[in-house]
């Protein structure tokens, strides 16, 4: 079981470490043409700062600006200004760093090449409403009431912006955009990411007329008017690497799954249901696979989820774990499962380890491993037998992966 | 699609005929060495008369007796006596039957063979107390009431039997017993079976008292006793061919996934979870290997769970695939699951199906998945769109098979 354990970390921190703001655009950028005239950058989102300091490591924009959340600018960066602002609610920081990335690439030409750096929390940080911030304000709360889901409330607000729905990357033209998508949604929708400032947008102002009217919206004259206002449907002046993502997170899983002696199989990056149940799934797997004389590796993505019913300490990671012990128990294989942030749910943690000895060690120390489960405090039961997996917050975001190893 | 539905009828078709009691007990005869002596029959279960009736297709018995749940004697066998018994609660016939068992296999010489076949719901129908049937049933009842769990339970009640717990492979020394068992409980633990009469027995007398006092049960001088007397921890005299299993059914299932063309992954047969979290998971699956250019089949078996919080009609397998419908939407990919019973459920359904347009024709109907599936009511939304999969009662139980289909 040590080798399992031992496996298990040296695959969590290779998986985590490619898909790093730094290697992300370290590798992203190996894509990118030069342009002939002048390359600006622009970097939006949580991990705005890393990823911009990663690029002037490799490129040397003539000018750019970074927006990020507060306390996130680590320093200063050459030609760069570094603004902070409201997050996830944007604020006025919000609307005059964006009207300054407007400006900065307003004046290019043909020749020019904006390098687009996009994060998650992109949303809030990179907005210039096209109404007032109160009505704006308004029809959010308006959506938000009516019980209209994300897609709907989207359609609605992409046409009241300056910068989302595609409309950023009209604004750049007759520049180039080449853009790097650190990506944090399952499925990688271009258009979810930050609203999708440099994405073709699929909705129509018909589409966003009928959800007014499906929930009775109130707005002035003039946000009724920008509805019919159409965001563009194809755009030709960009080109977009989705990099960092859960996919890669997984990519580089397997691949030191592979060089550890794992034969290794690629689950799903999509993982989307309840964390204990994956925890059950997976440790399924493990059951069938294990003493069969081969060391195999099952690896899967994704995004759980954690329905609370307890008062607990945990996250979804810790879950998966916790719920695999029981199953696992008396085999010779493990189940681990990780956040990319390095912090799962409220905890120190990135997230939880389990083996075949896991239920016997927890049972040892007086604990029942489905009572802490049904408490939500996968935490405390991993921390009792030394089974968290802990990494520091990281940096960055691409959701979690789940192993299963089953040694020979 | 179209195709995906054929080939999941197909699959699912040749998995369940790879496990019917007929074809279970034919190919497990395969390995049974002819006895130079008599050859007795017996057979114990809900399958019983449908696994003797194979078995006399291919050997002669010389005597024997099925011991099934009532109207489940089909027709007459040669040599054969048909008995029908109480089931789940053991009565008179139980005992009677089980009775004339002891008496057909007690005269046996050491060249004779018992050929024992045993399917699920033995433990009431095959059973010969050792104490009157009134204290076993108030015995029964302060378990049930102590909370103590089946294992403690079987700990309990195999000592107090004649032929639980290994005793009936005693009872038949000196002859050879060859053991087909048709198993129904994951991961086949041979013991938990009818409660393993032709298996030795893992639990102690130690056991048995440490259960008396955990739970202050009340057991009068001659049940006490009883506890005392040790089951067998080794039998020398028996052969035991686990059959029809899960396991089976998964790799019936994955043998016709290759003969149609799937490159195929076995996965589990152990999937214990929530039944709508296994068929998320599936579709997850399915959404990270569909578009890739290889057909693919991921295949799954196990009992996974339904917590009933609605009123609707169905069952865990059709609350799978109506679960996946709504993560395979828009692929050319394929979720089913069916009962191996061809019952899922209260329904006339073995299971269901969905693939990457049963979504898109839930919402031409009207019909929201997510509501039919809190309410536990797969059956109609299934139902409405033609993606229940009907097979008819099989006959044969050896639980579910689940299966992930990739079109190229």
């Amino acid at each position: 079981m040590e080798n399992l354990r031992k496996d298990a970390e040296t695959i969590a921190r290779a998986a985590i470490a490619a898909v790093m703001p730094d290697e992300a655009v370290k590798r992203a950028l190996e894509g990118m043409v030069r342009p002939s005239g002048r390359l600006v950058l622009v970097a939006v989102g949580k991990a705005a700062w890393q990823m911009a300091k990663a690029a002037t490591n490799v490129v040397k924009p003539d000018s750019g600006i970074v927006i990020t959340k507060y306390d996130h600018v680590m320093g200063e960066l050459p030609n760069i200004e570094c603004r902070e602002a409201g997050h996830p609610i944007p604020d006025v920081n919000s609307f005059d760093a964006t009207a300054r990335a407007l400006d900065i690439v307003g004046g290019l030409g043909a020749g020019d090449c904006v390098l687009f750096l996009l994060s998650g929390g992109g949303s809030a940080l990179f907005e210039s409403p096209l109404i007032s911030e109160e009505e704006l304000k308004d029809i959010t709360k308006q959506l938000l009431a009516s019980g209209a889901d994300i897609v709907e409330m989207n359609t609605v607000r992409k046409r009241l912006s300056a910068v989302k729905g595609g409309r950023f990357a009209l604004a750049c033209k007759p520049a180039r955009i080449y853009s790097i998508v650190l990506s944090d949604i399952l499925g990688d929708p271009l258009d979810m990411i930050a609203s999708g400032p440099a994405c073709p947008d699929s909705s129509t102002s018909e589409d966003a007329f009928a959800i007014v009217e499906k929930y009775g919206l109130r707005l002035s004259d003039e946000a009724l008017r920008l509805l019919g206002e159409e965001t563009p449907k194809a755009l030709d002046n960009v080109t977009t690497v989705i990099n960092g993502s859960v996919r890669e997170l997984c990519r580089a899983a397997e691949q030191k799954c592979r060089e550890l002696g794992y034969e290794t199989v690629f689950l799903s990056d999509r993982i989307c249901c309840e964390a204990a149940d994956a925890g059950s799934f997976l440790a399924a797997i493990a059951r069938s696979h294990a003493g069969k004389g081969r060391k195999a590796a099952f690896v899967a993505g994704g995004e759980t989820l954690v329905h609370v019913r307890g008062t607990g300490l945990g996250g979804r990671n810790q879950e998966i774990a916790l719920s695999a012990a029981t199953l696992l128990d008396g085999l010779n294989a493990a189940v681990f499962s990780v956040g990319s942030d390095g912090t799962d749910g409220p905890t120190d943690a990135a997230g939880g380890y389990a083996d075949g000895e896991t239920l016997g060690r927890l049972k040892e120390k007086g604990l029942d491993a489905e009572k802490y489960l049904a408490n939500n405090d996968a935490y405390h039961a991993l921390k009792a037998v030394d089974s968290l997996i802990i990494t520091e917050p990281t940096g960055t975001n691409v959701n979690d992966l789940s192993v299963v190893l089953v040694a020979e």
